[in-house]
């Protein structure tokens, strides 16, 4: 898997590279560049594999694990703010309000989003049909009943009276991380017209095992290792599958879920291989 | 005109309605909703026109003038945040995040922003060809090359040592409203795969027209009135076109702009009729 992930970070970096080369210099450019640096680039690579495994070329699905990537970053920027999660350091680096201001940091984000959607115009990813297909699945999965609506309900339980229960952080958690990360290994059948039950079942699990890892790793991490702030739930004595499950019910239940994502890759054999490494790699990861 | 616009304004209300009724109940969705109430519907008019003009039919044009309004109500949402113009009245009502919380503000504005960008999707609106037309025009109009771009540039401008001239105070309105303005008037030659030039220049001068009138009532209109707080531009000792031309230079440039505006609609005659009452409309409306 290592070289192919190596292969899609780099084709994926270098085409954000490309958008953001067209745009006026200025902070607001800068700060949607450094918005994009880094990251594990695990949507990417689940755009190019799901692509791939339905007959997508790369040059077709490399756009839109672009947008997928601008607009995973836009999340970020905006979820890192004052008044959301507050967060100062991301990818080892101070975040986007920081290094900028808050201002530039919301018109950034507010960019990325608008260039993510731009993407999925590009020609080179299929004909118009499937074009049109990504933009009402990816505007389901980013807005109102999807990734914004989970960073919503996020807010509302930090404030609420009642302590949410299992069922209600785990919808929380697939609105908020699992639309997007659903959207990404799907969109490569999307293009192809074919079936996209599979990658779907996958993304499920994967996304909430990813979930429950990073919940692990703000538990049980340290800040040099995973280059943000971590206990920063236990602090904030936020309802997570940590807190809900124990250290232990949380990876027991995470392994659980990669399980049933890898199962849900059968009808690709072993073609699939590079996902199924992606799942063991989701949960093993210590940043 | 007015029982035209009156028309537009009952349509676009009810189709964003229509979109909003599908989203999940909380305060983000009752929050996109207050920020979509409301407003003079400028740019869905100029959409339902410049359709109506290239021969596309009022259903085909609303989803796409319901997008417009979408989308520069997330904008409205945005610019009022207090790390922003930090406005606590828009429309006669307290502001968003007045009304609801900053966090909730932001998220409606990106919640706002992909709602608007998947309304594109619709197959109401024609061909997939002509929605993938609309949607790359939409991103350019909407990002940092566009909306955002000029948000950014009027942001830099309050903090700048030199005080910008009558160019870079044009250049930042042609990007901070002129361009989703220019997107609105042409978006039904788009769809029809029509000449967009006429629209375009229309836009253009009407756009500039409109910020200038904007800029005169914050400085000759009154709260109540308009319902947003005046003297806000003299206070923060903005560049604007009423700083930089005068009162009386400001109101000849506007009326200057609109004739220009009036005569790029010469290709289509008396049809236009309602364009030009709404060109006139601009600079004398007092809201």
């Amino acid at each position: 898997m290592e070289a192919r992930f190596e292969a899609v970070r780099a084709a994926v970096g270098a085409a954000l590279d490309g958008s953001l080369a067209a745009l006026p210099d200025g902070d607001l450019t800068d700060a949607m560049r450094y918005a994009t640096l880094g990251g594990k680039r695990v949507r990417a690579f689940l755009v190019m594999e799901g692509a791939r495994l339905n007959g997508v070329p790369d040059h077709a699905a490399l756009p839109v694990a672009a947008a997928v990537e601008a607009l995973h970053a836009y999340s970020l920027v905006h979820d890192d703010l004052p008044s959301m999660d507050d967060d100062d350091l991301r990818r080892g680096m101070p975040t986007c309000h920081v290094q900028w201001s808050e201002a530039t940091a919301i018109l950034a984000g507010d960019a990325l989003q608008a260039l993510a959607f731009g993407l999925l115009a590009d020609p080179a990813i299929g004909p118009p049909e499937a074009r049109i297909r990504l933009l009402a699945a990816f505007a389901d999965a980013v807005g109102a009943q999807g990734m914004v609506w989970g960073q919503a309900l996020d807010i509302a339980a930090e404030t609420a009276v009642e302590v949410p229960d299992l069922a209600a952080v785990k919808r929380m958690q697939q609105a908020k991380t699992g639309a997007l990360i659903g959207f990404a290994a799907t969109a490569g059948p999307m293009i192809a017209g074919a079936d996209t039950a599979p990658l779907a079942e996958y993304a499920r699990n994967l996304g909430l095992a990813f979930q429950i890892a990073d919940d692990l790793l703000d538990a049980t991490g340290d800040e040099e290792t995973t280059g943000k702030r971590t206990r920063k739930d236990e602090a904030a004595g936020k309802a997570t599958f940590v807190s809900l499950l124990g250290v232990d019910g949380a990876r027991a239940k995470a392994h659980l879920l990669i399980d049933r994502a890898i199962a849900a890759l059968a009808p690709y054999g072993s073609e699939a291989d590079d996902l199924i490494a992606l799942a063991r790699f989701v949960i093993e990861r210590d940043a």
